[in-house]
Parts: structure tokens; sequence; C-alpha cells
């Protein structure tokens, strides 16, 4: 048994299903990385390929980015509750980004695990979490609602970060498309 | 052959592949919906399932949203061209939003195709965009960069919008699930 890897900005992706959810989790882990967080723990099954394909995207791309599996949701939310990091689940039942980011950043700004659920979210998490949170109150998609609440909780700043060590940078082009590194 | 639907806010999602592409093809549409598009049109296969299921939630939800196929991606772009559109293609190898969208929002606000890739975008399409734009430099989602796109190119009023006739209305909330119609 491995710990739990605690990050100051983390994202926990409940409920991957092996195959079914693949893309979909993986895009969680990229966006996760690229819109600023520390890291992201896969629970649900164990899915080697879906860690491995993040932890690839991290290496050659630059900065420090956790990728971990943890079998166990609760304990993950239960062991950050602990550290003191506010648990910010994003449900479309939620109350909307809007009105709950300046209390959210006020209270926990660089001490938060972000929750994004699969297909059924656990009752149990909706009263673990400290702020049930929607980006918009419609169905759409996890992967864009973790990208709005992260750029919600940084202003933006997000968007220029940079990524240290990269082996791959892009240099942006009215047209076609420039990479430096391979 | 019908003809090409034309929306104000339209998002075009290159090179759908059946099966492969469901979900994320899905969530394209659905997030184009919640953000605030007029309609999404699918290239690639035709997959009548995907046609189907983001029409479902658009019924049940609410709101006015167009959801068509058409087999040539470069048709539907040269007709919203014909049509004086602006064509944003979104890639990690554009310019940033944050440093195009002022121009964009003056010159296009509301006659604007958004185009988002699939796995290999062809070359014309970078030569077709008037706008190659990124959602930063880094490989993520094409889900989360059509949701930060349309959330700049509204200043974040789509978070506020209202969707008309909807038999389903979310009640946002503290903890729990609450919503109004079935």
């Amino acid at each position: 048994m491995t710990a739990i890897v605690i990050m100051k900005v983390a994202v926990l992706r409940l409920g991957h299903r092996i195959s079914r959810d693949h893309r979909i989790s993986t895009h969680c882990g990229l966006v996760a990385r690229a819109f600023g967080a520390d890291g992201i723990i896969y629970s649900g099954d164990h899915d080697q390929g879906l860690l491995e394909s993040v932890k690839h995207v991290s290496e050659g791309w630059g900065g420090r980015f956790e990728v971990s599996y943890e079998k166990s949701w609760k304990k993950v939310v239960n062991e950050y509750k602990r550290k003191g990091f506010a648990i910010v689940h994003l449900t479309v039942y939620g109350i909307p980004v809007r009105k709950a980011i300046g209390k959210i950043k006020r209270k926990c700004k660089n001490k938060i695990l972000v929750v994004v659920g699969g297909e059924k979210v656990p009752w149990e998490m909706y009263d673990l979490a400290d702020f049930n949170i929607s980006v918009t109150s419609q169905p759409h998609s996890e992967i864009a609602a973790l990208a709005i609440f992260l750029d919600r909780l940084q202003g933006g700043r997000e968007l220029n970060k940079k990524f240290a060590g990269a082996r791959k940078i892009v240099v942006p082009q009215e047209r076609g498309k420039k990479v430096i590194g391979k």
C-alpha cells in the first residue's frame, strides 16, 4: 500500500471505468495539468495505460504533475480533509461557481481537492464535500467543468503558466505548427 | 442533400469517428450548448446515435440548439466563410486566446464558426481559418478548449444563460440534488 499523494491543488477523478472512460479520464488528467493543478488521483478501476499516458505527456511537456491511483476515493477525500484541505466537488446540482468562487478562494486558495465525478457519484460525496459547485446548471462535461473551475480559481493566470524542463514547446503561430524539441 | 444549417455562433466538430469518439464528441456538443453556442455540426463519420443523444439532452433541458451532420467539413467552412462568418480554429499550435480574443470579438462577435479538431486535422484547416487560436500551448482537450473559448467570447455571461422551454431545471443546492420536472 502506498501513501496518498498530497498536493496543493489536486484533482480527484471518481469512478474511472477501464476502456469506457479511458479518453474522458485522460482528458481530465491533461486538463488538470494544463490548467495548473499539481496532480490527479484516479479512483475506480486501476488502469495502468491511463496513468502512463498522462505521465507520458507530462514528461514530454514539462512541469511537475503527479499522477496516481487510489482504489478508495473516500480514503483520498478523508486524507485531504484531515490535512485541512477544502473539498470542492464539481456537480451540475451544486451552487454556481460565480457565486461561490470568492468564498472558496478566501478559504482555501492553495489547499484544495477538486473532485470530478464519473457516471454515478455516490451520495456520500455530496455530504463529504465542503462545496458542491456547478459550472452552469446544465448537463455537459466534467472536463469542461474542471477547466472553468481551475480558470476561475486562478483568475485566468493559468493560461500563462510555464512548464519547466519541457522537452517539447509549442511556438504559437498564426498558421501551421511549430514545436521546438521532440 | 440538405442545406448546411447557418447559426450565429456555430461549432464544427471535425473528423468524428464512430464508437471511438462517441463520448468526446457528445461532450463537445453538450459543452457547445451549455456554453451558449447556437448549434453544432459534426463531420467525419455519420453517427445517428451521437446526433440523437445531443438532441435528446437539448429537448429535455431547453433552449434552441441545432444539431446536424455534414460529411464534408470543408463545405461547412466554405459556406460559413461565404456568408461572412469568421472561422476560428482551436488548436494547440495557434495564437493564445488571451491575445486574440479582443480582435475576434471586434471583428465577428455574432458571426463565428468555432472549429474543434479530432485526432488528425487536415493542413488545409489551418489555412482556411481566419484565426488559429490556442487555449494554453499544452496538449489537453478540445472539450476544455471549446469551453474556455466560448467563455472568453462571451465574457463569462454564458454561465448565466437561461434555457427557454426546459422540461428539466436544476435548482442549485449546497448538498444533494434537486431537479424540477422530468
